[in-house]
C-alpha cells in the first residue's frame, strides 16, 4: 500500500444563509456543500433565499434519536432460541449496565429481538451523545455479545453484525425502528414568494410531488423513500462536516409531503434516519474543524447537542434543495436550461 | 453565497494492487480510496492480497450497460393514456433519431411504459458512451418529452423526472430493469489461503453469507440487496475518481453469493448499478485526472471502454473489502480488535 | 387422507350490477362474492349504484397480458454464465419452437435473464389463452429447461422456479416486469353523486387517498402497493369464480390513484397483476360453471376473450369496493357505524 | 343485491395426521384443507408423513402475538404533531383504560407514532383473545381516535385506518413490528427419511433453499419474503377453518431457513404474520364449526388458547408443504411428473 496520505479535494462552497427554527435551534447559518456537482449550490441557495423570506424558516423538529447494531446468535432450535430471548429481555438492566461500561457517552435504549428458525438478530438501540456512534456501538454490542454468551445457555456466536442494524443498506427497518437523528423540517411559504421566485405554484407543486415522489416512487419499487434528490445534499453535506456519507444509503429514505393551502405552500422534508456527530472520526481534519466551528457545533453546551445541531441543519439543507428542484420541474424545460446555462458558467470561468 | 471555491479535503490512499480479469480488462492495478474511514484502506487491502495470492484474480464481468431517466406524462384518462403508450412505442425509429440529435454519445436503447392511473411513466434507458450520463440522458428526455408533446394527441406534461428513472433512490427497478453498469466480480480462494489469510473457512464464511446477509437482510426488510457494506468501498473510490457518489445509493444494492467448493471458497459480488463514467462532470479536477490516469481510464481506445473499466475496478475493489468484513465477522472479537488496534496506530502516528 | 372429497361452503352472493366499459368489455353486470366477511357485500354494492348512475361507468382498460415461470440454472462461474446467456438469448426463435410443444394455447412472448454470481435466473414470459396458465408455464418451463441442458454447455440445473417468476409472493418484480392481466379501472364521478350517494367530496377522497393509500403505505415500508382493501375484492372475486385465489398475494399490490377535477372525482385502481382464467383448474365445479356462465365468460369467442372478460370485470369490481371504502373513511365513525349496523341487521336475520 | 345466500363450495379433504409439539400444543392432528389446487392435498400430506416419521414432529413456537390497527391524524405542523405525540405516548395508561371499555377481551399491549411532515400515524398494538380481532381493533380504535380527539389539541381526524396497520397489504412493517401470531415451525428430519420419503439430501435441499427462496426472492425484489408457497396452504387452510383469507397476502411473507446438519436435514419457516381466530366472523358455518372442532379449537380453556392452537397448526401445515414442494423441486422433472400424474387420477376417477 502507498503509505503516502493523500487527498481527494471536492469542490467545497458555504450556501445560504438558511433561517432555521425549531425545537433544536433557531439560527440562521450559511452551510458547505462540497460535490462534485455544481448546479447542486445554486439549486439549495435557492431554497435557503426562500427560507429568509419567510417569518420563521425551516421549522426542523427533533423527533427521535439512537443509533444501533444487530448482533447475531445461533441456537439449537427456535424452541431454544425463543427461551434465549426471553432470558435476555428479561435482562434489560443488567445489559443497560454492561453497555454502560464501554464508554462514558453510551447508552442502551431499547433492544429488539427477531426469531428467524433457529437463529436470534437481536437490535440494541443506544444514544451516543455527540458521535454518529458506528464505533461505540460495535464496542458495545462487542462487551453484550460476551456477556450474553456467557450468561444465556443453549446460544453461540453468529456475528457481531446480522445486518438488521442496519447499517447503509436500502432497508425497511431503519424508518420503522429508527437509526440515527429523526428530523422534519418544514416551510410555509407565502402564495406571493412561490410565484415570485419559484416561477410556480403551491397547487402545482403538490400535484407534482403526489405523481412523481409519491407514486413515481411506488411505481419504481421504492422502499420507504419518496423525494426527489435528499441524496445530492446528505451526500456534500455529510462530506464537508466529516461525516461517513456512506450513510447517506439509508439518509436519502425520506418522504417529502407538500400541501397547498389556499394557494399558500406547506413543503415538509421527514428524514428519519439522519447519522450525524460532531466528534469522531473525520472530525479532527482541518477543514472538517473549520465548518463544523463555524456550524455553531464546537461550542461547549450539553453532551449531543452537537450532533443535534447538525442533524437539523442537515435536514433544513435537504429541504431547501428538494423544493427547489421541485419546483423546477413542475415547467418544462426548466431544469435542462438551468444545467445548460450554468454548464455555460463554468466553461467561460463564471 | 460564498463565491470562494473551497475544497473538501478527504484522506484518499492507493491500496492494492488487485488482480482483476475478466471480459472487460485483464489488469493488476492499485485503486485509490478516498474516506474519511481509515479502517477500510487495510479491509481492502487484504482482500487486494488475496486476490494477488490466486491465479486469475478477480474476475470481473460486465454483463449489461444503459443509462436511464423518466419522463411523467398526463393523460385525462387511463384509456386515452393506453392509446398514447401505443403510439409512443410503435414509433421508436423516430425516437431513436430524436435522442441521437442530442449527442453523439448516446443511443436510446431501451423503453418501458407504465400506466398508472391517467398516468404514464415512461422510462428511457441509453447508452452513454464514457460518460455515467445524467446530464445526457436529461437532456435526450427533454428533447424526447417535447417530441412526444408535438406528435402523440391526448398527453402534456407531468415532470421531466417521474422518479421511476430512478436516481440515488433505494427501489427495486434498478435492479430489475437496469441502470449503469451491471458487473459481477468473482473469486476463488483456496482453502490453505483462506486459512492463512483470512484466519476462517470457506464454510463459514459462506454460512455467515446466507445468515447474516441473505437472512439478515430480508429479516430488515431489505429491497434487492444483500451485502455487509457496499457501500463504503463505492463511496471511497466514486470520490477518488469523480463520480457521482450519491449513486451509492442503488449501486450499494447488491448481491453477495458465497459457495463453499469442498473447502475452497468460493465468493461472488454481483453489482448490477455502478453509475461510473471516465469523462464529465467532476472529471477535469487535478487528482481526478491524476487517478483516472493511473487506473489506465484514460487511454484513446473505443468509446465506453474508459467507464467500463472504472466499472470492473470499482466491482473488485468492492468485492475486496466486502470478502475481508465477512472473513473477520466469522471470527468473534475480532473487528473489534481490528478497530482498537487501527485507532492507537493512527493516534500513535502509525 | 381422507379420501372423502368434503366441501367449505363460503357465503356468495351476486352484487350489481356494475357498468362497465373499455377496450374488452361494454357490459352490465353483476358479480359473484364469496367471503365470510359478509360487509364486503353492501359495500361494493355502493360502488356498483355509483357506476350506474354514471354514462360510461366503470371504464376498464387491459394494458398487457402474460404468464410467468422462472427456471434456475446453475454455472461454475459467472463469466460462464454471461456466456450461457447470451446464447439463451440469441436462441429465442429455437426456445419459442419448444414452448409451442408444450401446449397449442402457449406462446413465448418474452424473457430475461438475471446473472447472480454464478446463478442464473430466466424468466419466461409466456401468453396462456384463457388459462390463467400455473400449469401451462410450469409444463412450458420444464421443456425449455430440457432444451437448454441439452443445447446449452456448462449450465446444469438448479430449479424449474427460482422465485424469480414470482407466484404469490410479495415483490416488486411482477408489477415491473408484468404477470398476468394488467388492467386500470377507472371512474368519473360527478359531485352530485359524490355527495348523495358517498356523503363526501372529491377533495376529501383525494386528500385521503394521498396521505392513507400513497403515504401510510410508503410509511408501511409498502411495495409496490398503495390501496386500502384490493385483497376484499380479488379474494371474493376468485373464490367465486375458480380462480387460484393465493395469487391475491401479488393482485392485491395495486395503486389507487384519486383527482379532484373541479368537484367531480376522477378514481382510479390499477391492477398490474391479475391472475385468472375462465378455463383449468377449479372451473369444472358447478356453481363455477354457472357463475363464469353468468358472467359471459363461457361463450364462444376469441381464445383469451374470456379471461380477459373475468380480468375487467375483477378490476371493476375491485374498484367498487375501493372506492365506498374510501368514502367511509373520510368520515369520522361511519366505518364502526356501518359494521355495527351490519352486525346486528345478521343478528336479527335481516 | 340478489338476497339469496348462495354459496362457493370449495373442495375440501382433511390431510394427515400432523405431529406437533412446543409451547402451545403437543398433538397429533389432521388438517382441514380448502382449494381449487387438488395438487396441495398429496403435497401436504407427503409433509405430514414426515412429521409422523420423527420423534417430536413439527415443533411449533409462539413467539408473540398482537393485532393492530393504526389511525391517521392530522396537524397543522410536525411541530405541533411532535407535541401532540408527546402528550398521547404519555397517556398511555388511560388510553389502555379507553381500549379496555371497547370489549373485555381486548388489551391495548403497544403503540407506535410516525410524523410524517404534518401527519401522524399512530399504529395501536392489541391482544384479542380467541377472535382474529380485525372488528375489535377497529372499534376500539375508534374508541381511541375519539379520546384523543377530545384531550389532545392541535389535532383533527385524518382516518380511522392509516394503512400504517397494515392489513392484507404487502409491506414490511408488520413483520418488524408484529402483526398476528408469530410462529416458528421446524422440524428435524433424519437423513434416511429424506433420503427415503423425499427422494434427495438435506444438503440438496439447503442449497435450493438458499438459491431459490432467499437469492430468488431477493432478486425479485421481495419484501421481507423468502419462501416457495406459504400462500397456498395458508389461503387453504384459512378457508376451511373460517378465518379471512385475504390475511394470506401479509400471512404468505415468511422465510424458509434450512440446515444440513452432517446429512439431517433442520427445516424451518417462520412466519410472523399468521392472524387467526377461533370465534368471530364466518366461525358458526357449520363446516367451521366442525372443523374447528375437530382440530380441538373449540373446548373450553383459557382465553387465547383457541386461537393459539389455530396458529401452531396453520404454521406446522405450511411446513409440511413447503418442505415437499422444495424436495421436489431439487430432482429435476420430479414436479412436472406429480403434476401429470394427479391430472391423470382426477380425470379417471381417482
Amino acid at each position: 500500500m502507498d503509505d503516502n496520505l493523500l487527498a481527494a479535494s471536492i469542490p467545497m462552497k458555504w450556501v445560504g444563509p438558511i433561517k432555521i427554527s425549531g425545537n433544536v435551534a433557531d439560527i440562521e447559518t450559511a452551510v458547505p456543500l462540497a460535490t462534485f456537482e455544481s448546479p447542486l449550490w445554486p439549486s439549495v441557495q435557492r431554497g435557503a433565499k426562500i427560507s429568509m423570506a419567510t417569518e420563521t424558516g425551516v421549522t426542523a423538529t427533533l423527533i427521535d434519536e439512537r443509533m444501533t447494531r444487530s448482533i447475531l446468535l445461533e441456537a439449537a432450535t427456535a424452541a431454544s432460541a425463543y427461551v434465549a430471548v426471553r432470558q435476555i429481555t428479561s435482562s434489560t438492566a443488567q445489559l443497560r449496565e454492561v453497555a454502560a461500561t464501554s464508554s462514558r457517552f453510551i447508552e442502551l435504549v431499547g433492544m429488539r429481538p427477531e426469531v428467524i428458525g433457529n437463529l436470534i438478530f437481536l437490535r440494541f438501540e443506544f444514544t451516543t451523545g455527540d458521535a454518529s456512534g458506528h464505533n461505540m456501538v460495535t464496542l458495545a454490542a462487542d462487551l453484550l455479545m460476551r456477556h450474553i454468551l456467557e450468561t444465556v445457555p443453549g446460544v453461540s456466536y453468529g456475528s457481531i453484525s446480522g445486518n438488521y442494524c442496519t447499517d447503509k443498506k436500502a432497508s425497511a427497518v431503519n424508518g420503522i425502528l429508527g437509526r440515527g437523528k429523526n428530523v422534519v423540517a418544514e416551510l410555509l411559504v407565502p402564495r406571493a414568494t412561490v410565484a415570485d421566485v419559484l416561477r410556480t405554484s403551491a397547487a402545482r407543486i403538490a400535484t407534482l410531488n403526489v405523481r412523481k415522489n409519491l407514486i413515481g416512487s411506488i411505481v419504481a419499487g421504492g422502499i420507504r423513500t419518496a423525494n426527489a434528490h435528499y441524496a445530492n445534499m446528505l451526500l456534500a453535506f455529510y462530506l464537508a462536516t466529516g461525516q461517513d456519507a456512506a450513510n447517506i444509503v439509508e439518509g436519502s429514505q425520506g418522504i417529502t409531503h407538500v400541501e397547498d393551502r389556499d394557494g399558500d405552500l406547506y413543503f415538509s422534508c421527514t428524514l428519519p434516519n439522519l447519522i450525524v456527530g460532531s466528534v469522531g472520526n473525520g472530525k479532527r481534519l482541518d477543514f472538517v474543524e473549520a465548518n463544523l466551528t463555524r456550524l455553531g457545533c464546537r461550542e461547549v453546551r450539553d453532551v449531543g447537542d452537537g450532533a443535534r445541531r447538525l442533524a437539523v441543519i442537515a435536514a433544513a439543507t435537504v429541504l431547501c434543495g428538494e423544493l427547489s428542484l421541485l419546483a423546477a420541474q413542475t415547467n418544462p424545460g426548466e431544469l435542462m436550461q438551468a444545467h445548460v446555462r450554468l454548464e455555460r458558467e463554468l466553461v467561460s470561468g463564471h
